[in-house]
């Protein structure tokens, strides 16, 4: 028998591109005492989230709650129930995150097309549009903010190609949602999904998701329900079907609805304690104001870009679309990225972010999202990361990023 | 904008069949901050988390670990990332639970074959051999304690049956694991999986699982890794496949493995907060010790039906195999089972359970299990049970139930 220690964290501050701190009123909420599922307050609780979360998602749609898993979770359930194998599909892509809806869309069995972006720049609409009317896709899946190269997808004009070829559109918002302008209903956007561990200053562990009444009656018209749970009724309701059986159960969207619905009808057992953490973060965006938060997540963005170019730092990608919440920072020549960052750890205890493919060894991604986006993180950030440029070797001005920060906070 | 109230769930006591009331250790734990999901302190923690739950499940195995969901979630992980389609697969069903491993096998297109047997009864291994002999399956997928009949199936000799036919042998030990006796490699178990809201203590939202090296070449002979990530090496070593890709990307245990192993190749974002409580659940059974953690479950179980009984009650099903940890106790005549049940919450604060299914108004099933394997947990229900049926009209011998319990207690 091996016991282990009780849990004893070292104190981080993370400003990486996520996982990031967690707002410390989430995980108080967190540490709430569980109520059985089907108490009357449990069940009001779920109703009252899934108000909350219209709000994030700025939709009317009846169908937003939560995915019981991290916002990958998210991902795959809204694909694997709106995807029937055969089924086309378009992902632009413009970074890791495109090529994971193309893998979850290939595990789907659909027919998967992409048109590509250098990593750095957006997808233009009119691309988009051109394969559209090339490929006459069911389903446009794409990435709003794709933390591996930090640019922030617009959406507005996708929506109306979509629109305007009766196309179902669905979206990512895992790392941009509630730091950048989102809008499912205005932008014509029939599936969003996110995660709470970025700009909604949670831990990871729930995926908020928001589905049209479209797309929610294409889901529900391929739902089956369980044997051991089936009613009088539901072999009708399932009889002459042509549509293909959702080919998971734990991410089948029709038995979720069902779970969250009226019918209440038992699927997985909802994962209370990450409830209360997705509910605290949805209350405190509300509270906030989503315009606000999406103002302050400019703002803290805005100083740390200006703060790592005070340093002598040069920026990766086209600066114009990035995502308010992160920057890719160029690691300069003679300076080891990994061994930086490690400095960064050990004697700072500060977290930022290492890259994925073509950027690995590139670029340093730092994040400024949800609890973190706020002025002493985005200072202290700054005044280590000089030391530790400098320890490096590195020449840099003394006090020049947060100087830099400084100003722009000064307006 | 409407703003919702801080949360503020009602007091309860959680003596259903799960999910249970969790214990406050495993909370304070979860309320920790986070760490990077590369922080050296975070994957040593994980790799800690993999030993302890070693020790739960009785296992050597390498491959132990969580699943970022619920308990479900790790159910479908498991037969997704075994089956491919058109495997033959053999479920003897006791119960709601076996239905649901149909379910999922069914959807990861495998030709299920099913033992059943009456609720209330346990499937005894000649049958499961008999079938196992008829039907050859790759695998043997069986619930251990199935809640919706209370029934303990054991295990000892299926898997033997197993061994001697060379069949895989899965076990969802959801609702059993630290409860009751259960030995992943002594009774030869090649995966099993479970959830932390039954007598682990926690609340739902990560699912550990066990595989054995064999189940674990199997599955990883299925491995792709994803476009994005992949690295030198990837190509060669997935060039000549014949087996097919697992249908899932997030509940890929393939991919899991790696994330989880020493490659910690990135997959989902760990969900922080339900790793805390995972390994807080595992660490506190270890601490206890899992025989005196079971005896314990045992002392309570049999303290609980002897106070049922003790009320005048009848116990549903075949008791020398009922889990200890909870009881199907039949509503007597002229009683109305809900209204019943909702007295006690709202006028006690103690929740039992309905149930699903041929037993839906006929049976409560009463949970004694994790944090609530307590003597007050069993008295106080017993003393407040006796007071809804009594004003329900029932005739109880005043103090009978408590009583009853305390016999037990005094041995």
């Amino acid at each position: 028998m091996t016991v282990a220690p009780p849990l004893a964290p070292p104190p981080r501050l993370l400003m990486g591109p996520g996982p990031i701190t967690a707002d410390p009123r989430v995980l108080r909420a967190m540490s709430a005492q569980l109520v059985g599922q089907y108490d009357p307050w449990m069940t009001a609780t779920m109703t009252e989230t899934m108000g909350l979360y219209r709000q994030v998602f700025r939709t009317d749609n009846e169908q937003t709650f939560l995915v019981d898993g991290t916002s990958r979770a998210g991902i795959e359930a809204a694909l694997v129930s709106l995807l029937e194998p055969g089924d086309r599909v378009l992902v632009p892509v413009f970074g890791r995150f495109g090529h994971l809806l193309v893998e979850i869309a290939e595990r789907c069995r659909a027919e998967v097309h992409t048109v590509e972006v250098p990593w750095g720049e957006v997808v233009p609409a009119e691309l988009v549009e051109e394969a559209v009317v090339r490929v006459r896709p069911k389903l446009v899946a794409v990435v709003q903010g794709d933390t591996s190269t930090t640019m922030c997808q617009p959406l507005a004009e996708i929506g109306e190609v979509c629109r305007r070829h009766d196309t179902l559109l669905y979206v990512d918002a895992t790392a941009s949602l509630g730091g950048n302008p989102f809008e499912t209903d205005a932008w014509g956007i029939d599936v969003a999904t996110a995660g709470l561990q970025k700009c909604l200053g949670g831990p990871s562990g729930s995926a908020p998701i928001t589905i049209s009444d479209a797309a929610a009656a294409l889901i529900a018209s391929r739902k089956r329900v369980e044997a051991g749970i089936r009613e009088a009724g539901d072999d009708d309701a399932e009889a002459g079907r042509t549509t293909a059986t959702i080919a998971s159960n734990y991410l089948d969207l029709a038995q979720v609805m069902d779970y969250w619905g009226p019918r209440r009808l038992n699927h997985h057992t909802e994962a209370t304690t990450m409830l209360y953490g997705a509910r605290e973060c949805a209350r405190l965006l509300v509270e906030e104001g989503l315009d606000a938060a999406v103002e302050r997540h400019r703002l803290h963005g805005e100083a740390m870009l200006a703060g790592v170019r005070g340093l002598g730092l040069s920026v990766f990608g086209d600066v114009a679309h990035k995502m308010h919440n992160v920057v890719a920072v160029e690691i300069p020549d003679g300076i080891d990225g990994d061994a930086a960052r490690g400095a960064m750890l050990t004697d700072f205890g500060i977290e930022i972010g290492t890259s994925f493919g073509p950027l690995h060894g590139r670029v340093w991604r730092i994040g400024t999202m949800g609890w973190n986006a706020r002025t002493d993180a985005v200072l202290t950030t700054l005044a280590c990361l000089e030391q530790v440029l400098r320890a490096g070797g590195a020449s840099v001005v003394p006090g020049a990023g947060v100087a830099a920060a400084r100003e722009v906070y000064a307006g």
